[in-house]
């Protein structure tokens, strides 16, 4: 990568950030009167349900603190912060301990769910709001909120199988990558260094062993107990930018270890399968899903481009090329970068769409719902700043 | 309707059924050696899933058993009907009484739902397959079936809620509309009219009271327990489609009692309304979710076009043209029909594909998969084709 292209980038993601998709969503998604964040905004920003995510409450929680701890003391970006952990914690928890999935406006629940990311997004707030206030109960309630996230998705049988009899038992990849990624976040926030990547190293085992297959040449998303590969939809069904969330993940543990060169590999080999198995040679962009065996996918929504995997995938492939130098991985950062830009941001009201055709046509013009908010975009921007940043700082350009 | 466009339109839904449809479909479906049907289909017919949906097992029991009844006796509709049955007997039914949603190819069970719509297919199954058959224990367990369907779908508190506190209740259409095809069906098959006709009555006037929103005109899809316009995505969300389909429900019920005026104005009502919501004046076709404010919809595949709207759509336009001889349905039929003919059918391999894009590009390929399997498009070509040929019988045309 040249050193102007190093300065280009870096300035893009910082401007976008500061001056677009910050600018978009705050103050605006801050409900000054009942507390908590609205994330379902048109595209003008304008509020089309107050109903909240409580996944959302969290990551944005976690964005504000991050922003608070790693880019500028802005006074109103811990004030938001916490106005998102006093709602989680007024709101955001059953009496069984265990979090909702969507409250009303006023907090009252209206949906809990099996799965519990609620209580992983969670702890990666309460961490990092931990860090950027000094307040010892929210670095507990982190640490007990991950407990309990693991408690539930590594003890067979605790959560309720969502009408699956175990006739074909199966799993995903999603539960090991983000107990990654919140572990990361809760080393980085509160220390602890040992216990947490004690517990990265086995999830990383986990997906080295059961979810990437080299006969295959993919990583799966879905497979047997035992890292089976499952021949019907489900099991066939690749996800490309989960798995390169999932690479990226492992790369920034590669980079945390002093550049550990067997997790560089994996986390590389895991993003080349699957930037092979979803960049769309037609259109441009990443698919939504693929299948492994190349018939047709079940998901309606299958060859939609989302804009969270071209998030993923700046990432992933800026941190492969930092990690290793190979100019390759320069070149697809190029290349999902250029297709993400020309299509995905709004110039007329900022911010990017998040739901678009195959074609790159817009789909649906809201700008956030139940699972777009401020968070994939915005911690792209500000990993990939910072990452530049550090690769400016550490060579001679001026 | 001119009586050229009649002859034409009947003769391309007969000819569609018994040339095309059906023999994509059969016998290649038929598990020979396990049961039951397969209905997760490429393109080319190859069976690409052997999971099969209960769902799926029901309505193509009822689909064999209904041609058998009404266009031909020919023996292997009514064998392949009897397997489907056989099938359901065997591996459709938990301990409990209630039916699953999916099992695996030799019946051992998958996935279990809430909700009890492979009751409602089967209850179709068991009584066209009865009046096939004559086969008494088949009727019994239909009106069995019917009789839990009631139970479950009518009774408070009795289906576990999916996972939704009930700060803001709501119930859908799909309930009311599915009763009505079913007591129909029933009502065709075994008699009982009385029994029949009471639920009918009260489901429509459900549909009526509740769904269906002169202030809003349009039917919604899901609403307050009270009939309550929710302002939510879920409650904004229309699926014209679906209130087509129940519009026809409406108008066939017209048909039966000799042409009620009462509700015929309803069908119409529903049809015009959700017509005007659904097409889409710029690529044409039906839209799959609209919302009720114009707003954005939350569901990804919001602007896909399905097939199975478009076969409602179809018998909606003409059963109300049929019972109007209002030629504005007559020139919609030719419109659905039209574009609907210009993008669906697989003029390589037969049958329709199931999912276009927006533009009516093909987005998936494959004929059939844990939704899609020979019900929508089969029932309207029957459908269309028989009320096609009552107009000709009725008229001089020769």
């Amino acid at each position: 990568m040249r050193d102007e292209d190093i300065q280009k980038f870096s300035q893009v993601y910082r401007d976008g950030l500061l001056n677009d998709t910050l600018p978009f969503w705050f103050p605006r998604c801050v409900d000054t009167e009942q507390g908590g964040f609205f994330t379902a905004l048109d595209r003008d920003g304008a509020i089309i349900d107050t109903d909240k995510g409580v996944w959302q409450q969290g990551r944005i929680s976690w964005l504000l603190a991050t922003l608070y701890n790693t880019v500028e003391q802005r006074p109103e970006w811990l004030a938001w912060s916490r106005a998102g952990i006093t709602f989680l914690k007024q709101h955001g928890f059953d009496t069984d301990g265990r979090m909702f999935f969507q409250v009303i406006r006023d907090g009252r629940p209206l949906r809990k769910r099996r799965y519990v990311f609620s209580e992983a997004f969670a702890a990666l707030a309460f961490a990092a709001y931990a860090k950027a206030s000094g307040d010892e109960e929210a670095a507990t309630q982190a640490r007990n909120l991950f407990d309990n996230f693991l408690r539930f998705t590594t003890t067979p049988g605790l959560l309720p199988p969502k009408g699956i009899i175990q006739t074909r038992p199966a799993k995903g990849i999603a539960y090991p990558m983000i107990t990654i990624n919140v572990a990361q976040q809760l080393r980085e926030c509160l220390g602890d260094t040992e216990l947490f990547s004690d517990r990265i190293d086995r999830c990383i085992a986990e997906i080295r062993t059961d979810f990437v297959h080299p006969e295959l040449e993919c990583v799966l998303e879905t497979v047997g107990p035992g890292g089976e590969f499952i021949d019907h939809f489900d099991g066939r069904t690749l996800n490309p930018g989960h798995a390169i969330e999932a690479a990226w993940f492992i790369l920034h543990e590669a980079q945390y270890r002093g550049g550990d060169a067997d997790l560089i590999a994996l986390g590389c080999r895991m993003l080349e399968w699957m930037w092979a198995r979803g960049w769309d040679r037609e259109y441009g962009g990443l698919l939504y899903f693929v299948d492994v065996k190349g018939l047709p996918v079940q998901e309606y929504w299958h060859d939609m481009k989302f804009w969270w995997p071209h998030n993923e995938a700046i990432i992933a492939t800026l941190l492969a090329y930092r990690m290793t130098g190979n100019e390759t991985y320069a070149a697809w950062h190029r290349q999902v970068h250029d297709w993400a830009y020309a299509h995905f941001p709004d110039p007329e009201y900022g911010d990017w769409f998040g739901y678009l055709h195959r074609d790159g046509s817009v789909s649906a013009p809201l700008k956030g719902n139940m699972w777009k908010g401020p968070f994939h975009l915005p911690r792209m921007q500000w990993y990939c700043w910072r990452l530049l940043n550090d690769m400016i700082a550490r060579s001679d350009i001026t």
